[in-house]
């Protein structure tokens, strides 16, 4: 059964300081916004930032596996982007979060993430162990008609 | 007939600032090194930067179509990492250029990007326009026994 | 006789990869906004940003010539800061944009910059030259009763 | 009395990516490099890094309280940029430590900066509290003769 993902909007104002010799958007700036947007995804959904849910449930952030992403159309500064966030597969201990990076009607960019949660565990290297995908937070993150 | 591209190294400093609350390097600051180190490559293969080569051949530079990188184990700060890079596909228009983060014998992450030479042209949006890899820097890139 | 500047405001959402292994805000991404909000202050008061004025008027941008930045408090993601910008002091061909950083009463760092417009010159090393401040920019920075 | 600091030297080259659309360095960059610089010195003087000292004498870091940075010349890539650092003043609880940058025999901008050493406190606001320059500290960052 195909649950759908709610689709939450980021919006980003792009700086001179974005921007390089070319004039139009250093590349890693997009993977730091849709980073941005990845946590606002979470949290429009309803959890806390990783630096409270640290606190109540251990949780220290969904941390990067692998991404993928493709750039259609430069931006420059001045210029309002809109990044859409939704999570587009569910699987046992990971999930896929896809971020479309637009401005008006154009595609910009667009990067598919595979992140894991993580509690820490001093045990393991690098203190930190990935868990299964706590089912209430699927859920709240699962949009109506899901 | 197969040609097999140099391998250049291209070595980063983590600093303190690179790092994020987890305590581990963000994740968009491996990209902005594999940018470097993708620069690193061409100059190092005896191309000059792009802020001369556009000067002397109208080569502004090789913006990014696609990445996927994959992240195997995290980093920090007062680590050294050595990136290895080299060519992996000439395509008719595009390249594809591998970049291989090690620390030590770990292996840190590795990102496979696609590129594409381009030269400025007013009539096109953006203000540039993709060339053919020129055969002279193929060869260049081409290592002993290619 | 003095003229009072405009008071603009200017937003920053905290992000997590804005912040350092301390878990607060790693200090440079402060100068990163007051540089955002220094632009945002003169497109605020009606100027075109450096990629339009730079077509029009040949103005490229607002060079800085010194910072001075004080750390009150700090910082950390999650949270909604604000940056007052003014401008206290118009001199012959400089001027002193005051950022003051807030998250709602509390002082987090204020900062106090010396910039120059500056005009292509090709005669110029570096290629920029600098002017005296346009008598209609300064008047579209003089707020109301200045 | 007054003690004379060692000076240690720091080199940034400095890539593509660090420049803005004016394809100068964008200077929040600058104090990214001196922040490099700075946790750089202390352990070219024999000083473990933060995530070490953290673990054997609580020393969490040493924030930033004021920099007061002049920009003289501007820098692009593809150059290589030399970082002096030293400490030109010891006060009761901060430090005063300076950045000088250089391209060759060119000055490109220098950066005073008052730090603190801190350690965790957790009855303290931001769970940081500041503390007296050690002495073995002060001894190790001072040069012959000093």
């Amino acid at each position: 059964m195909t649950t759908s993902s709610r689709r939450i909007n980021y919006q980003v104002d792009v700086q001179f300081g974005d921007c390089d010799p070319a004039g139009i958007v250093f590349f890693p700036n997009f993977l730091r916004w849709m980073d941005a947007a990845s946590l606002n995804f979470f949290v429009s959904c309803g959890l806390k930032p990783w630096n409270e849910l640290v606190k109540s449930r251990g949780i220290v952030g969904t941390p990067l596996l692998e991404i993928h992403t493709r750039f259609i159309t430069s931006a420059t500064f001045g210029q309002t982007l809109q990044i859409e966030t939704s999570i587009v597969e569910w699987r046992e201990k990971t999930f896929v979060q896809k971020h479309v990076v637009t401005r008006g009607s154009d595609l910009i960019c667009e990067g598919s993430e595979t992140r894991i949660f993580v509690v820490r565990d001093a045990d393991k290297v690098g203190g930190l162990r990935g868990i299964a995908v706590p089912e209430d937070i699927k859920i709240l993150c699962t949009g109506p008609g899901g």
